[in-house]
């Protein structure tokens, strides 16, 4: 990161550093060098490249980063050496690596062996975590799982096809061709939202409490919209959220440990069976990093976004 | 009412109509007549007496009312007549009445008897009913009684000086006084809040959320700033929502009915030890209901408002 963002991210905000590194393990030290395979691109990497007023301390949860530093990020990754017992060479490693070819985690420490089952490398920083915000598309398959009639919202028309045509949603719209959300959510919720997934906040969260049942759950999830636009606020009707006895929940998936053994073994049942299709837009090569950054929050992509770093 | 309401309700809204009522009760109807003592100034009632879009379908909850109509209330009233076996001349009846001196009261619907207890009948429309949304006061004596650190927050120094004097609260201020509501809290609150008992909406809210700790809870019982003015609307940081894992909960007393029990037979013992201290805030005569209204909207009343129409 060059400097801390303000806003929407842009691909000026980055530097693509390129230096040989003279990467070496002590024996005893248990740190581990890796080659970086796949890196996810999330909705909270930004709140940790903003720079943060003193009253801002919520974000502190996930660390800050500064000017200068590298940026971490979810991935899979493969080990090239080893002071690690736990680790030997050409194991595939998943946890928190760098936005990098290459690099030296410390005492072998933010990773874990990964056992692929079978799937794409890619399915386990995307599908087979849970850990962001990005996946809408992901939400609306696992409640059609559970027997709901799920609309999506999109911002391209082709992304509204995928919705309803591949990924099995009752229906979906693109909210860029609609002017007034509330009348929209009310034509395709005839009959009212009893649960909004909330991965953008702003005026369609104020849309959906506006259109919610008795008893309506907004699970609140990320607020993408808030992130890159600070002016984007919520303003969600108290009275409605009094009078219909609303719940707004704000969450991380790491609240959720307890439920990850079900979530994995229900995924990947789910996935052999045809009954869920990820989908994944990736990018090639360490300098694409900026720009599939900046997309991301643009929209550009196409289901969960990753860089491909390189092949195994 | 004389006609709907938008924003803050004035004296204007209202006639007193004075007429001779030419009340009577067939036998075998269950009607039953009673003279009205006491009725219950309340937050919900601002709602009931706007005019709506159609939009704003969540307050349908409370049955409107239409201009013309005369308003109900919840009060305690006294028996006149009766054509109803539960009912005799004389029995104190506490339910759904009207602003009104004498009613009619059709199949004896929406009324019961009312055992005093040893308390003053004020007490059966106030401390000894939950159905409000304007008993910070004693929210406040509750989270006393359990153990918690609890701040006020009031209009005027002689209030500020009640809870923190009378009622025992731990601090209290003048929130007219404070330009900043968030450093406010920062204030009183330096380990941050735990649960917000919001009455109010509004920045209040707002400064709250900002002020909140890892899995704050609010419950969202009123909203009286935006219920009198629209333009005050809460925005609270959904960033924060989602990091800090806060809950808001919509809620009317009436979800709750299977803890009235629970309820009466605490608030009755609390109120014997002299453990909670009821703040109650009358005025006299049927003609006065107006301005208590509107003054409650003003913020005049000094604890829980009511009217005393009629001694027994």
């Amino acid at each position: 990161m060059k400097n801390h963002i303000e806003g929407a991210p842009s691909e000026s905000n980055f530097k693509l550093k390129a230096e040989s590194l003279n990467l070496r393990v002590e024996p005893g030290s248990n740190d581990v060098i890796v080659k970086n395979l796949y890196v996810s691109i999330d909705l909270y990497q930004l709140n940790r490249l903003k720079s943060y007023s003193s009253s801002q301390e919520a974000v502190s949860a996930a660390a800050r980063i500064t000017p200068g530093e590298a940026i971490d990020a979810n991935g899979v990754a493969k080990v090239v050496v080893s002071a690690n017992p736990e680790f030997k060479r050409d194991d595939l490693v998943v946890g928190l690596i760098s936005w990098g070819e290459y690099e030296l985690v410390k005492g072998g420490a933010m990773i874990r062996r990964l056992e692929p089952m079978g799937f794409p490398l890619s399915y386990h920083v995307g599908i087979l975590v849970f850990v962001s915000g990005a996946y809408g598309h992901l939400v609306g398959q696992y409640a059609k799982l559970g027997g709901c009639y799920v609309v999506g919202s999109a911002g391209t028309n082709e992304k509204v096809a995928i919705l309803k045509e591949k990924l099995g949603f009752d229906d979906a719209f693109n909210y860029k061709e609609e002017t007034d959300l509330k009348a929209t959510l009310k034509r395709y919720f005839p009959d009212g939202i009893d649960v909004y997934f909330d991965n953008v906040g702003g005026e369609m969260l104020e849309a959906a409490v506006a259109n919610m049942n008795l008893f309506g759950r907004v699970a609140a999830c990320g607020v993408i919209s808030e992130c890159a636009d600070d002016s984007k606020r919520a303003v969600p009707n108290m009275i409605d959220i009094v009078y219909k006895r609303i719940k707004i929940q704000g969450f991380l998936s790491t609240d959720h440990f307890d439920l990850h053994q079900d979530f994995i073994s229900m995924t990947c049942d789910a996935l052999r069976a045809g009954k869920i299709q990820p989908l994944e837009d990736i990018s090639n090569g360490v300098d694409s990093i900026p720009s599939a950054f900046t997309g991301f929050f643009r929209g550009d992509n196409i289901g969960k976004k990753f860089v491909r770093i390189a092949g195994e």
